[in-house]
């Protein structure tokens, strides 16, 4: 018999949920925005209610759910049954033990992990890295988030915390990083990394047109808002600045990807987030700027041995890694000892 | 009944044998010259002389061996039976599929492995971190290699080239490192990188002395050779360069490291090689200036979960290392299809 779980994607912005079944399958999905704003109480009781929503679908079905997962920033800790950090931009969550809850409320299993380790987890199973063993993932989007896949399982390490891979100093002693250390990949090639860059790169272009002929400025997206969609945009339609923003872009994307591919030595490489997703979108610029610069910073043996390829699961990235977490038993809640 | 097996540490200077049993014990150890200028089919004589002279004693002694383990710079091909490449320092020696004419010559099961891999497996199973499950092993000598145990697994990558840890671009555009790559850890923080800084704080030294009263030179090893043994010691005694250099040898140091606990939240994080060697025998000073700087450069959960500890096997690490991957049957000799 095919087994079924609820995943729940607890994001900044939305709370997406879903009935998943164990080959990948979406059966249906339901999301509602999460309004964190609203606070830590707001937020479980949008979480309950999407739990519910789903298992009462799911009866409706007539299909038995083996467990609920979710997946939520920052470091779950399953004994607990919440967070127990990390997730800045959800105030107070980490002082909510909704495992314990769900699990009170639905006499399920209830698996939590962190969102990026656990989309890894579902591009192994079911997207991009499906039949590999050895996998790691970068997210390129606010931060820099990752996730690895060792010998054909998730690792967490030692307190779950594994897998920050934006905040290797990649340029030890430049930019201070939110967490405090100066220098972190994160600074360079996030989101606001991009745009710094892209911000330098303008106004450089601009310098260089002062006094000459041309009184264009050099950016088509002018009056716009900057964004990785509209860097990647104007590349694609040819502006010289855009196509050398892109340049930089992939020079720094293929610095830190370099590193974890030699301390990795991974048979695939998947990069995935909001900046992937531009860069795909727009023909995939992304992925050939970072596979052009990545031979500068990867040894030649492992950069043989490695695929790069595009994150493959899209909106339901989450939801899909949430019940796997489900389907392999990991982050279960369990009460400690008293 | 405990199990024996034949270590073998083949290194650039000697080969290092050994007797051990699967409680980490060594029996008897046998050292000769690798003589490695002499040529790959030297190298080869001298390996097979000293797995023969160990299976002699084994035999005097009664002890029957489960098999015979060798590490060896470079990166290892169990089904060719040999190195694949990455041993710079042992010319011609990918040319011999040695593992296989072992095997043919004792009938016994041969494991190889990389030397600073099997260290980490050595000290991971009886050195620093018996009892982990999550260790990284850094070792700063001629470069910086790594060791990565997963979940009470080495971890080897797709094709066993994981832990080239000295290859994470930390200053990225920096240095060129012998890898092509610019701004490897290696340049910074291995044995080369170290006397690089000490140079140069000497020289900043000396012209702020320019013109001052001070005649003597500020460098009290002043005429012999700059090792990092010098510098601790130097250090150690209270002189102020020397202090300084090991301050900024632990920040160099702090960066990478750091980067890896953020990636890999281990439980502990073991430091070896001839620096960190060097600096335990001058009283511990390159540890802590480590630990000094590694809050810098880590998150704090990450941190607060990881033991910084120095490596526990010393000369004999290698052959422990080399009989552990036979115990847990690592990289055994397999003939491919034909």
């Amino acid at each position: 018999m095919v087994r079924h779980a609820i995943g729940i994607d607890l994001g900044g912005t939305f709370l997406k949920g879903g009935i998943v079944n164990e080959r990948g399958e979406l059966l249906e999905t339901h999301t509602i925005p999460s309004e964190v704003h609203k606070g830590p109480e707001r937020i479980l009781e949008n979480l309950l209610d999407t739990a519910r929503h789903l298992s009462d679908r799911a009866k409706e079905r007539g299909v038995s759910l083996s467990g609920i997962g979710v997946v939520s920033p920052g470091v779950i800790d399953p004994v607990y049954g919440g967070i127990a950090g990390g997730a800045e931009n959800l105030p107070g969550w980490e002082k909510v033990p909704f495992m314990r809850t769900m699990e009170g409320l639905f006499g399920l299993p209830v698996s939590a992990h962190n969102d990026v380790t656990s989309h890894a987890l579902g591009e192994a199973r079911f997207g991009a890295g499906r039949g590999k063993r050895n996998i790691v993932m970068a997210s390129f989007g606010t931060g820099i988030g990752g996730g690895i896949i060792v010998d054909g399982a998730l690792y967490s390490g030692s307190i779950g915390y594994a897998g920050e891979i934006g905040h290797i100093a990649v340029h030890a002693g430049g930019r201070t990083c939110a967490c405090g250390t100066k220098g972190c990949w994160e600074e360079y090639a996030s989101i606001r990394g991009i745009l710094r860059l892209a911000r330098a790169a303008i106004a450089r272009s601009r310098r260089a047109q002062t006094g000459a002929r041309q009184a264009r400025s050099p950016w088509p997206g002018e009056g716009a808002a900057l964004t990785p969609e509209a860097i990647f945009e104007a590349a694609r339609r040819g502006d010289d600045t855009a196509l050398e923003i892109v340049d930089e872009i992939g020079r720094e994307t293929a610095v830190g990807i370099g590193g974890l591919i030699n301390v990795f030595n991974p048979e695939i490489f998947i990069i995935g987030g909001g900046v992937a997703a531009a860069g795909s979108a727009a023909g995939g610029l992304y992925l050939e700027a970072v596979k052009r610069h990545l031979p500068s910073w990867t040894l030649e043996f492992s950069l043989r041995a490695v695929e790069l390829v595009e994150a493959r699961l899209g909106y339901e990235a989450g939801i899909i890694g949430a019940s796997v977490l489900v389907f392999e038993g990991i982050n279960v809640h369990r009460d400690g000892l008293p």
